[in-house]
C-alpha cells in the first residue's frame, strides 16, 4: 500500500528552491541576504495603514462592510479606482474617448480600463495561478522569457505544464527568436498546446529589463499570426508587478553597463542569456509609446488588446507586501472563467484588505507612499551600484535597473553560481546570499540552461548591509573567478 | 478557430447557483433574503477590530511585520495560538500528555495539536481547495454527506471529480450506508479512485446536523478497513467551519421536530435525504465524547487521527467574514504538499489579517466576541423557530439547529423547491428567498436527487426580517402545498 494518496499535482509540487535559501538565511544570524524579494522594512507604511484603517473603522456604517463578505470579483470602489489608475498610467489625463483625426490603430480603447473587466485577487500571484488554471491543461505549453520569475516556473512545474523560453534583449523580448520558437512549435505540431505568453514587463524579475511598448505590439502581432495554426487564441499574460517601483527621475538613476563591450546578438550569444548590449537597438519615439511621466505603456494600450491581453498588477509591492491585494484585467470569456475559479478558491479576497487599499488610494496615502518609495529604492539602487563598481571584479558584467528591486550580474561562462557551486558555498560561508540565476530559467531542452548569473536584491537590506554585502560578495567573486 | 483557449477546468467551472440567487436579491429591493450565508452585520466587531489593529500599528516595531511578507505556512504566533485553541476545545485544560493508567486508545495525542502541523489559509475554503488539489486527480471520487456544502460540490465539479453521497442521520453520518457505498465501490473496482471523505462536522451546512464523536470514530475505522483494497490511505477531511457558532447554553435552544412522527430508516426513507427521526438512535456517554463545555470533540481526538485526519477550521465566520483567515491541521506528507501548493497560490495569507486575528485572540477580543455572537445567533434561531411554528403549515418538517446559521425544512415529497419550481418563483414574487435543497446534493446516480427541501438562514437578516420573511414564506408554502 502507498504511504499517501497524493495526486499527480501533489507529487509534482515540491519545495521551491527559494525556501532552501530562506532556511540558509535563518541558520546564520550574521548573514546578509541580497536574495529575498522582500520590500524595505523601514519604508513600510505603518502610519499610513493606521490612518486608513481608522478611517475605515471610524463608524459601524463604514466599518461593517469591511468585515463582511463582499462579491467574488472584488470591492466595486476598489475596482473603479484601480481601472482609473491604470487608465491614467497608460494615457495620462487624456479622456477615455477616441481622439479625433486618428485612425482606429491609435484609438484609446475605453472599455478595456473598465471595472467590469477587473478582478481583485489575493496578490497578483493568485491571479497568475487562476489564469493558468483557466487556460492550461496538463501538457500544455507556456511561452516565457529566458530568464523569468521563478515562482511562475513553479506553477508550471506543479501543474504539469511545459515552458518554451524566449530570449531577452536590452529592451525586452527578442522577437526574432520568438518567431523561430513559434515556427518550430508549428513544425512539430505542438502549436495547439500553446495557450499564452507570460511576460514580466516592467523591471523584470530577475533581470530588471523593461519590455518596450513597441515590442509589446510586435509580440501581440506575432502571437496573432500563429493563432490560426494553433486553432485558438494565444493570450499575452502581462505581469506588471514591479510597474509601481519605477525610480523617480530626480534619483539620477540611469541605465549603464560596467563593461561597455558590445557583443553581436545571435545564437551563440543568446545561448548565454539576454544581451546586455544589443547591436542595432531600436529607439522608438518616446512620445507615442510612453504614458504618464514617460512610463512605458502597458499591453492594454495595444490595439486589439481587449481580446488578447491579461494584465496582472498588484498593490502589494508598492504599498505593503503584508497587504495581499492584486488585480487583473481580462478578456471577457476569461474574466468569467477566472471569477468562477476564484469563487471556488476563496469567494473573493478579504474585504478588509480591499477597503484598506481603496481608502489609501482615495485619500492620497497610497500615492504619497509610492512617491517616497520610488525615491528610496532609487537611492538604494545607487548605493548598490557604487558598491558593485568598487568591489566586483571587472570580469563580472552587471546591469543597473531603472526600477524594481534587482540587479542582475553575469560571471564568465565557466564560473557557476548555482546552489552547489563554489561561488555559492563560499558566499554562504562569508555570510552573504544571492539568488542563483539558474533557478530563473525554465526547463527547455532547446537550449543549455545558463548557470553563471545571479540576482542581487536591494529591496530588504539596509544601506549599510548593501555596502557590506556587496563587499563580501565582491571578495568571493575575486576569489572564485 | 475556437473563440477562446479555456482549459478543461476553465470550461467546467461555471457560474455557481448561489450567484443567481444573489442577483435575484439585488434586483428586488424589498426582498428578504433567508438564503445568504452572510453573518449578522450589526454584530460585526468594528470596535474590536479597530482596537486590535491600533495595537498592531501602535509602533513601527509591531506594525512593520504585519505589513511585510511572512512565511507560507503562516504567522508562528497565530499558528501557536490556534493549535492551543483547538487542543483546549477538544481536551479542555487537560495537559497535552498521555494520561497515566490509560491505554493507547484513549491517550491524548499531543503532537497532533502542534503549530508545526498547522497551516494558515485565506479562509478554510482555500484549505479545502488546496487539499483537494493535493489529493485528487481528474476522475477521482470524493465521499460526501448527502446533502453537503454546495461550494465544495462546485470545487469537485470544476476539477472533474466525482462524488458519492452518504446519507445523514440525526447524529451524523449513516455508517451502515457508508459501508454499503464503500463495498459497492470495491465491487466496481473504483475504490482506488477514492481519496477522501469530506465531512462538515458541526451544525452542518445545510442541515444543521452535528456528527457525534462516536460516529467520527466509526467513520475513520470504516475508511481504514477499505484502505487495503484502495491501495492508499483514505483521508477524512473534517470541515469544522461552524464549530465556533454553537449556541450558548443559556439560550435555551434545543433540538426539536415539529412533527413528531418517527419513520423507519431504510432505503426508501433514505432516498428522501437524512432522517429527522431515527429509530434506535445511539446515545453516547457525553462525558467521554465531548470536550470543553460539552462540545463534541473533533476527529483530531480519534486515535490514529495524526495519519488520516485533515481538520479545516476558520476565524472568518465566528469573527468577521471580511477577515479571511482559516487554517488546517494536516498529516505530515500532506502538510508539505499543501504548503508548497499554497506557495504557488499566494506565498501565504496576508500577514496583516493574521496579525489582526492573533492580536484579537491574545487580547481576549476574539473570545468575548464569539461569546456574544453565540448568544445572538441562539436568539435569532429562537426568533426563527417561533415564526416557523406560527406560520409554516404542518406538512412541512423542519429541524432546529444547536448552532450554525441554518434551519433545514422538508416539504412533502411531491412539492419541489427547486430554482424552477412554483414554490421558488412564488416566494420570489412575494419577496422572500431561500436556498433550494437540490443544489446541496451531489450528482450521484446511485440515488434520485431530492428536490423538496430548503435551507433557511437566520445569519444576516434582522429579527424583524426573520419574522416577516418566515411569514411570507409560510404563506407561499400554504398556497403551494
Amino acid at each position: 500500500m502507498k504511504t499517501n494518496a497524493l495526486s499527480k499535482m501533489g507529487q509534482r509540487t515540491t519545495e521551491p528552491p527559494i525556501s532552501w535559501l530562506m532556511h540558509a538565511a535563518l541558520s546564520r544570524p550574521k548573514l546578509i541576504s541580497l536574495a529575498a524579494g522582500f520590500t524595505d522594512n523601514a519604508s513600510l507604511p505603518v502610519a499610513g495603514a493606521r490612518t486608513a484603517l481608522n478611517q475605515v473603522f471610524r463608524s459601524p456604517k463604514t466599518g461593517q462592510p469591511a468585515l463582511q463578505y463582499g462579491i467574488t470579483a472584488g470591492n466595486p470602489a476598489l475596482r473603479k479606482l484601480t481601472a482609473e489608475h491604470l487608465r491614467k498610467l497608460d494615457w495620462g489625463g487624456t479622456p477615455c474617448r477616441r481622439p479625433k483625426n486618428q485612425g482606429r490603430r491609435h484609438a484609446v480603447p475605453p472599455e478595456i480600463y473598465s471595472p467590469e473587466r477587473l478582478l481583485i485577487a489575493s496578490g497578483s500571484q493568485q491571479l497568475l495561478y487562476m489564469t493558468t488554471e483557466a487556460l492550461c491543461d496538463e501538457g500544455d505549453i507556456v511561452l516565457v522569457e529566458d530568464p523569468t520569475y521563478f515562482v511562475y516556473l513553479s506553477i508550471l512545474q506543479s501543474r504539469g505544464l511545459r515552458a518554451r523560453a524566449v530570449r531577452l534583449e536590452r529592451d525586452g523580448l527578442d522577437l526574432a527568436h520568438l518567431e523561430r520558437v513559434l515556427q518550430s512549435l508549428r513544425h512539430n505540431g505542438e502549436l495547439r498546446r500553446v495557450k499564452l505568453f507570460y511576460l514580466v514587463s516592467y523591471f523584470q524579475n530577475p533581470t530588471g529589463v523593461t519590455t518596450s511598448f513597441q515590442k509589446k505590439c510586435g509580440l501581440l502581432k506575432l502571437l496573432k499570426k500563429f493563432e490560426r495554426a494553433a486553432g485558438h487564441p494565444i493570450y499575452l499574460l502581462e505581469d506588471a508587478a514591479y510597474r509601481g517601483l519605477r525610480f523617480r527621475k530626480d534619483s539620477k538613476a540611469r541605465s549603464s553597463v560596467s563593461t561597455p563591450s558590445p557583443r553581436p546578438s545571435g545564437e551563440r550569444a543568446g545561448a548565454r542569456g539576454f544581451e546586455f548590449e544589443t547591436a542595432g537597438l531600436l529607439t522608438p519615439p518616446l512620445s507615442s509609446l510612453r504614458g504618464r511621466e514617460g512610463e512605458v505603456k502597458s499591453a492594454l494600450a495595444v490595439p486589439g488588446a481587449a481580446e488578447r491581453v491579461i494584465y496582472a498588477g498588484t498593490y502589494s509591492k508598492p504599498f505593503a507586501t503584508g497587504v495581499r491585494v492584486g488585480y487583473g484585467i481580462l478578456p471577457k470569456p476569461l474574466f468569467a472563467a477566472v471569477k468562477h475559479i476564484k469563487g471556488n478558491h476563496d469567494f473573493g479576497t478579504s474585504n478588509l484588505l480591499q477597503h484598506l487599499v481603496a481608502r489609501a488610494l482615495a485619500s492620497g496615502i497610497y500615492g504619497r507612499h509610492v512617491a517616497r518609495l520610488q525615491k528610496r529604492y532609487a537611492h538604494k539602487a545607487r548605493v548598490m551600484k557604487l558598491a558593485i563598481k568598487k568591489h566586483f571584479p571587472p570580469a563580472v558584467e552587471w546591469r543597473e535597473p531603472e526600477g524594481g528591486l534587482y540587479f542582475w550580474a553575469r560571471l564568465p561562462r565557466n564560473v557557476s553560481t548555482g546552489l552547489k557551486s563554489k561561488v555559492f558555498s563560499t558566499a554562504l560561508k562569508n555570510d552573504v546570499l544571492y539568488v542563483p540565476g539558474e533557478i530563473c530559467y525554465a526547463d527547455d531542452a532547446a537550449r543549455h540552461k545558463p548557470n553563471h548569473e545571479m540576482r542581487i536584491s536591494f529591496g530588504s537590506a539596509s544601506e549599510k548591509d548593501i555596502r557590506e554585502g556587496i563587499e563580501r560578495l565582491g571578495k568571493v567573486l575575486k576569489k572564485c573567478i
